[in-house]
């Protein structure tokens, strides 16, 4: 079966590290998030692509989710004694990489191309592509005015109160190269477990990735989400918070209602939640979108393929009944 | 005795050193070159001002002499296995350093600011100022066409057959603010055991310091060279091979030609050779420069700060004298 992942940053890159153990490397696609992409100290960062592909790679931190295994932060001690911002915190072996993606889109390489070389370093075998190659620069709407994605995120902690979200420059960026095509050839097009108001919706508010997820496809496809929020709380990150902050009780169904069904001018065909919230099951059916309650909390390795596998097994029954 | 000392990176740091261990704070003043500066990966990079300003914090690397003490250097690895550039090796502490002089540069200050900045965070007292906060590069014409200095020095490893130097963009800057004055309050000034053609030329191109140190002083003031190269070689560096190359004889006699004899058109009315180098000192003599023998070569923090202190009663009969 032929996957495309859309996924932003810890919880999405443990789904397709699931699906990269299940699925031919040549049939999982993962588009990434690049709205938290940002400038820092005159390096490019992007912090969704990097988690994806570190975990791929094998490279990550396992205790984190993000961010280098076998870490060190002298370049942050030695930052931090000068008064310098390190609110950021930049590894030495992280920095690495972002010197070196620095570097080659300064020579004028794209970001796809960056990532594509950096997947080869690193044997990753996977199609990994950023959304875009252009700038979508994803803007929180708060309390405190509008912040940047790493503002609210890392500097603030995500204590502002959330009022919006805006995506600038979407509406001039295009996919990557290779985005459109590998969700036209996808049977099962996977919404990871990210946050959908700043992972997956930067992605969606890429000019003609949405209009390809909802358009009639040739062949069988269908359109999967596995629910970040479980039991009306998140694994990690600020999604829960963001619901409530705009007015929506957070669970499950709140996450299948903002993506909404595929039958209702949504994207959705099918919907996994965990298995305690078994109960919203019902609901969200009767919102008109297949559900499975599985297990999602992925605390293990284990978890990601089980995981994985089970999704597939559902895409794979959504396809039959299309 | 006010003291402004000229200097490059390695040599010249040790003698700085030694200067700021027998002169009150107040009373020393380091010109620095940025010839060599460069940016690389996005970094702006000072290695000269960095190793006066890491000998002076106490935060050098002992056995090199440049990059810092107890580093690591995870970056580098991590972007070699990306296969990128790491002829220039920067160490993960030294990584703080450049991070947050280009982060404070973009945000407008001069490099003069950012390294006051630095200093005192390291608890450097005495005033270190780059030579000018306008770029100066430093070209070396070889064999192999015009090289930048970081080429040249650091990727060919000093290998190509050099013709001569450009300063680019010399004749458009200006020496760095408080420079001149420093000159003009001095009363000896020490041209470092740095390499003449790439170390301190650089600082003598910039309009305004070669004036200055050559105009008649209100007061005694003398300018006093230590000699880089003993008995025909380098401790370090390839000052001895660049005057070969040049068409002159490697030797103390030759480091004072280069400066010249206050008396006859030169910058010098000191000059100190090594022990090793006392049957030179007639000939310096004889080209109209005081010639006193010391032992130059600083093994250990004892040596710096003897041949200072040696250096300081020199310069004091040289001013007796004027």
């Amino acid at each position: 079966m032929r996957v495309v992942a859309l996924a932003g940053g810890v919880g999405g890159a443990k789904l397709v590290d699931g699906l990269a153990k299940v699925l031919a490397p040549e049939d999982l696609t993962v588009v990434v998030n690049t709205g938290d992409d940002f400038d820092h100290f005159g390096l490019h960062i992007c912090p969704d692509l990097d988690t994806v592909c570190y975990t791929l790679a094998g490279i990550a931190n396992p205790a984190t989710g993000w961010g280098r295994a076998g870490e060190t932060w002298n370049a942050m001690e030695s930052l931090a004694a000068l008064g310098g911002p390190d609110w950021f915190r930049l590894g030495d072996r992280d920095l690495g990489t972002h010197l070196e993606r620095t570097r080659l889109l300064g020579a004028g390489l794209t970001l796809t191309q960056v990532t594509q070389h950096f997947c080869r370093s690193w044997s990753v075998q996977q199609a990994i592509l950023p959304m875009s190659d252009d700038p979508v620069l994803t803007r929180v709407c708060s309390d405190e005015g509008e912040l940047t994605f790493q503002e609210y995120f890392v500097r603030r902690q995500c204590r502002p109160r959330v009022e919006g979200f805006r995506f600038e420059q979407a509406d001039r960026s295009r996919p990557a190269p290779g985005v459109v095509e590998a969700l036209q050839r996808a049977q099962l097009i996977v919404i990871c477990p990210s946050n959908p108001w700043v992972s997956i919706d930067p992605i969606l508010s890429v000019p003609g990735i949405w209009e390809e997820l909802t358009r009639d496809s040739l062949h069988p496809r269908a359109v999967l989400a596995v629910s970040p929020i479980i039991h009306g709380v998140t694994v990690k990150g600020p999604a829960a918070k963001m619901f409530s902050e705009l007015g929506f009780e957070p669970s499950a169904l709140a996450v299948a209602e903002h993506y909404g069904s595929i039958r209702k001018g949504g994207l959705l065909s099918g919907f996994i939640v965990d298995v305690s919230d078994q109960d919203l099951v019902n609901q969200v059916e009767a919102a008109g979108i297949e559900t499975q309650p599985m297990i999602t909390w992925m605390k293990t390795i284990q978890d990601r393929q089980r995981l994985a596998d089970q999704l597939l097994g559902f895409g794979k029954s959504l396809l039959v009944r299309d």
